[in-house]
Formats: C-alpha cells, structure tokens, sequence
C-alpha cells in the first residue's frame, strides 16, 4: 500500500484511498464502499489486498459505472435479480496481498447478504481486473494462519473446478451463448490450470504455512491462488463453496479463529470451506472416480490398488489427514460451534446457492431429494 | 469449409471465399491474398485451414486495416521495419483444421520472404484471431503424413517454449512496456501450457499417426496444440524454429515429403523443425539440465541416476528414438537433400530470425561467435 500511494504521489496522478473494506464482506460494507464510490467517478480503481478488498473494489467498480442500479439488480439469482453487465466497465488493477482467492483473474465478487443469511455475490466477465499484479514480495509478511486459510482456498478451488460437471453436461443449456453463466463447468482448459494448482498447493502449502522463511512456497502458493483463479473462473466452484456460505454467515456460537486478530467473531473463508471437503469429495467420488483417484495420488495415496468405488473415500481419508497435518484446523463444523441443532438452517442457506449447486455432481434436481443430500453432507461435514 | 459456407448462407451473411492461400505461404502469395482483401474490406474474417490459412488470413486482415501501409512496414526487424500495430483489426475467427500451428491462439504470422531467402513475419498481439473453435471433427481426415508433421510442431513449440530463456533474464529490457516482443521468454505461465501439450504429445501423436480411428488421440493432439500455442505465443520458440526456415526456404534438392500430394517441392513445417531437435536440445541441455531431464522424463527415461552434464545428451537420445518410432521421419538434415556444401546458406538464412534467436539459450551474442555455433548445430543436425 506504502508503494501503490509513492508512485501514484510521484507520478502526479490524483487518487482518493478507501480503506473501510470489510473482512469478509457485508453487503452493508459494501453498499457503503459504493456510496463512497459513487459521487467520486474515478476513471480507474486499484485495488490492494486480498479477495474481500478485490471483491469490495469489484463491486464499487461496477455499481460506479451503473449509478442508478439497485443493489440487488446484478447480484446473483435467485437471491438478486441476476442483471447481465452490458458494457465494460472502468479499469481495475488487482493486487493481491494473499494467496488464496484468485480474485484477481475471475469476475466474481461475493458478500454475505445478511437479510438472507447467506453469502451470495455478482459474477460478471466484465467485474474482471484489468490487470493482475501478483508479486510474492505482497504475501511475505502474511500471518501463518491467513497462510493456511487463504490456501486451503486455493486447494477447495482446485478441487471443486477439476470436479465439477464437464461443460458439456451442465443443463439446461443457455438459449444463446451471451446467457452463459460465469462458471462454465469442467473442461479441458480450465483442468490444465486446476490440476496444476492442486499439485502446487498440496506440495507448498504446508512448507509455506510452516516456515515464514521459505520465500520459494509463497511464490508457488501465490501463482497457485492464481492459477487456480482461472480454472475455476471459467470451470466454478461446487459444494465445498456453496455449504461453506452459511457456514461462515452463520457462526451461530461466535467462533473466533486462532491467529486472526479482529473485533469480531470471524470462520475465515478458506475454513470455512476446507472444514466440509472430506464430506464433499466423499458424495462427489462416485460422479467420477478417475478424477477423485488422480487427485488422491496428488496427495501422495498409492492409488493402484485402489477400487474405482473408493475413490471418493480415499480422497476423503487423504483430506482429513492434510488438514490434521496443517494444523489449527477444525476438524468438522462441530469445531466451528455447529450442532445437529443448525443443520437445517445450513441447508436452507445452502440451497440458494444455485449458481455453484448447478455444477456438483451427484446432487440432485429434484428440490426435497437435494435438501435430503444436503442434509447428509452437513451430518457428515459434523466431524473427520 | 461446407459447413461454414451453409451457415453464413443461411443466416444471410454476405461473404466472399479466398482460397489461394499457399501452403507455407510466400510473400506473393501473401501480397495476393492482400491485394483481393485491400479493395473488398470485409468487416470481419473467417479462417478455415490450417496455419498457412490462419497466417495468411492475419496478414490480410492487418494489411486490409491498413490500406496504404508498405508490406515490409510490419515485417519482424531486421528483413522488415518492424513497425508496431497501434489499432485493433476486424474480428477473425480462426477454425483450426491441423493439430499444430496453434497459430489460432497467437498474434504470429509466419511466411517466406523469398528475396532473402528466410520465413520471418509479422508478431503482433493484435493479430491474435478473436475467436478459435478448436474442434477434433474438423481434424479428423487429415492425412497421416499431415498428423505426423504438424504434430511435430506441437512437439518443437512445447520444447522451445518450455527451454527458452526465462522472461526475467532476456536482455536488452525494453524501455517500455508497450515495446515488449510478443516473445516474452519462459515464464511461470507458458510453463504450465508447454508442459502440459509436451506430456500431451508424446502420449497422442504416435497413437494419431498410427490409428486413423484414434478419435482420443486426435482430439488430444488438437488441444495439445492449442495449449502449446498459448505457452510458445507467449514464451516463444528458439532454435529448432529459427533453423528450420532456411531449411524450408532453401530447400536446395527440391525434397518432396512422402504423404504430401503437392505440385512443387516441400519440406513441410514441422518435418524442418524437428529434423534439428536432437541437435538443438544437445547443445541448449548444458543452460537448464534441470527442465531438460524433465522433457526426457516425459519421454520415458529413467532420469533417476543421468547426471546434469548429460540432460542434453539423454533429451537428445529421446528425441531421435521418437522421430525414428513415428516413421517417414528425415533422419537429419542430409535425408533432406543438405550436404556440407549448403552449411553456409543455413547460417546466414538463421542469422536474421532475431526474435526468436533472442530467446536461446548458450547462443552467443557476439556475430562470430554466434555465426560459429550456428554452423555446429547444423552440422550436428545433418544426422541424428
């Protein structure tokens, strides 16, 4: 931030700084971010630190360049109106500071709607960033914990894009092209960039996490979060993401997680997401049991004795044990402060989730069978 | 092209067909091409072929945007002025019917200037075709002969890129960013494509030249292509390109390639650029042993117990078991009609191919030096 406000002073180019971004967005935080935004009309914006002040930026960007649009018009069906964005927006440089959310390549930004109990968000090609500056000198000094958190984004991205529904079996299918969502299914580009980053990750998060020395791990984990971003920008993401919204909007106890030091109660994001994966990819195994038993041997599993209707199990076991190894890592939302108590609200807040929903495999269309599996999910997510 | 032409029809599209495109296109026919453009302006292009009707078109488009430019204002420095494209073209769209070029993914027009007896071009990114539709049905009945040598080309454009010399150690830095080569060097992007259609090509091409009813491996091929498009586009090609277009442009015993129903001489494009792999990865083996045990480690090799000092030697063994195993491959610049007599004409047609030369590892700046290195490489690659 010290060098972004040098150089802009040096070269004489005028700014305004806006540094009441949330952690974990609000839509309060950031309806006040755009009202800021708003009667300024920056010709550009830049935006310095990790998803929720990209995704902050993102936003103010477009309802910026929309002054007259409700809140609700772009945000995600069924919770908004689901707006399409019909012309680009202004100039938005990204600048990560973390490296985990990848937010700097997609055209997603997402918020907690609080009305709603649910986390939700607008997810446009045209919200991307102009420009990316990803620099590992920016994530040097991140905490351990924010390490491990924002990374275990990274490996839920990873996951969830190299499983999801191929592209070509998601339905229904769009009337015309200009209709397709931002997330387009599993397909052979966005694999290349999600395998390699679930490789990198498993193989540099813990060393990153473990050692605030090893300058090597960060620079992977940060092309990792990148790398990721675009897999599952064009791919999208699943269940893990999709529990993972009422989970962290939820908290019904007040958890606080260890090493993040702020005046509220907070499940970081990457938690938030990682805490139901063995869940997950347990459902999940039997939609494709080639990709769960290649991701399995990622993590170091001897997959060749392995039967095809394990899959899902096996990579499941493995997951349990990475997050154990990891360390200060719930292991099951019961950690968290859920009980049998909150399930149904976790369901009722996952189920409109359409946008990420639409592309698990396994889960049904029929709306009671699919509040029945995810139901399942959530009483298995209780503990690993 | 059936299918093209009925579907502009039926939706009442105005279109005319050019389809005098040469095969490795000459600068007359380029400037034929350019001539029956300049007048018509279409407001868009459609290419269907592969990549000599790709380049061909770009260079129509470019020269069609630019009615009074001279041909040789856009042609890569030192043969050309090297001018740089400073307006958005009209919209092409590039229908990929080999598994090679990959220049549907490029901003490269490569062509022969005769009068100096080199292929050079125009590199641009603005030449980069809006829209590729990479689909396996529209490659699925090119000849063996066709599969073998412009899958080698994947081949050589994975290697070159995954070998070149790494984006942050290419010298001179250019003043400004917008002075940026379109060849950018190996970097930690182009890695992850160039990798991936390496591993790619060497499990698929054999199988697509062998088996016509390989519709996996065909398909394969064509993604391969592709993705090695993205890496080498932005990382670039070194020596095994810029030694392969005196190769093709000399062509001093007028050598036919068996499989090619042509009137005139050929040396098709990948053929000229594989014939010299084994020489080349022996000579830039000693620059980055590490990357290359890797490639011979896709290849099959054991690279457990090889030493450092001989990566070159054991990519370069790889190599050649390759070429000899696809079949009807040249083993060396000699099956291609090339004697020592003819060693020269190659240096000095090598010398002037700058931007890719720029890019090579272990060759010299200095022009002796340089000019001495070229003439051993060659003799090296008169057989493997």
């Amino acid at each position: 931030m010290k060098q972004v406000v040098e150089g802009l002073t040096r070269e004489g180019i005028p700014f305004e700084v806006f540094s009441d971004v949330r952690v974990e967005p609000k839509d309060s935080s950031v309806k006040e971010a755009i009202a800021w935004s708003r009667p300024y009309q920056p010709d550009a914006f830049l935006a310095v630190g990790g998803g929720s002040v990209m995704d902050t930026a993102k936003l103010m960007n477009l309802y910026t360049c929309y002054p007259d649009a409700d809140f609700l018009d772009f945000v995600n069906a069924p919770l908004g109106k689901g707006r399409p964005v019909d012309k680009p927006l202004k100039p938005l440089i990204a600048v990560p500071t973390t490296a985990g959310t990848g937010s700097e390549t997609t055209g997603t930004a997402i918020f907690d709607l609080v009305s709603k109990k649910a986390k939700t968000g607008v997810a446009h090609r045209n919200l991307k960033p102009t420009l990316g500056i990803c620099d590992p000198l920016n994530t040097r000094t991140m905490p351990a914990a924010v390490k491990a958190s924002s990374g275990l984004d990274v490996l839920c991205h990873s996951l969830e894009s190299w499983t999801a529904i191929p592209y070509n079996e998601r339905t229904p299918r769009p009337a015309n092209p200009i209709l397709r969502p931002a997330y387009q299914g599993a397909n052979p580009i966005s694999d290349v960039f999600s395998f390699h980053a679930l490789r990198a990750t498993v193989k540099y998060l813990p060393r990153a996490v473990r050692d605030p020395d090893d300058y090597e791990a960060q620079s992977e984990m940060l092309l990792a979060a990148t790398l990721a971003g675009v897999g599952f920008g064009n791919a999208g993401v699943h269940l893990c993401h999709g529990m993972s919204y009422p989970i962290s909007g939820q908290n019904p106890t007040g958890y606080r997680h260890a090493g993040y030091d702020l005046p509220a109660p907070l499940i970081p994001h990457g938690v938030s997401v990682a805490v139901s994966a063995p869940a997950v990819f347990r459902f999940t195994g039997a939609s494709n049991p080639d990709r769960h038993l290649a991701a399995a041997e990622v993590f170091g599993v001897d997959i060749s004795n392995v039967k095809r209707e394990s899959a899902g199990e096996v990579l499941a076991e493995a997951l349990t044990k990475f997050l154990a190894d990891l360390g200060d890592q719930p292991a099951g939302i019961k950690d968290l402060g859920f009980g049998s108590e909150h399930i149904e609200a976790l369901v009722e807040g996952t189920l409109p989730q359409a946008r990420v929903l639409m592309l698990a495999p396994g889960l049904a269309k029929e709306l009671e069978t699919e509040r029945d599996q995810l139901r399942k999910l959530f009483e298995n997510a209780m503990s690993h």
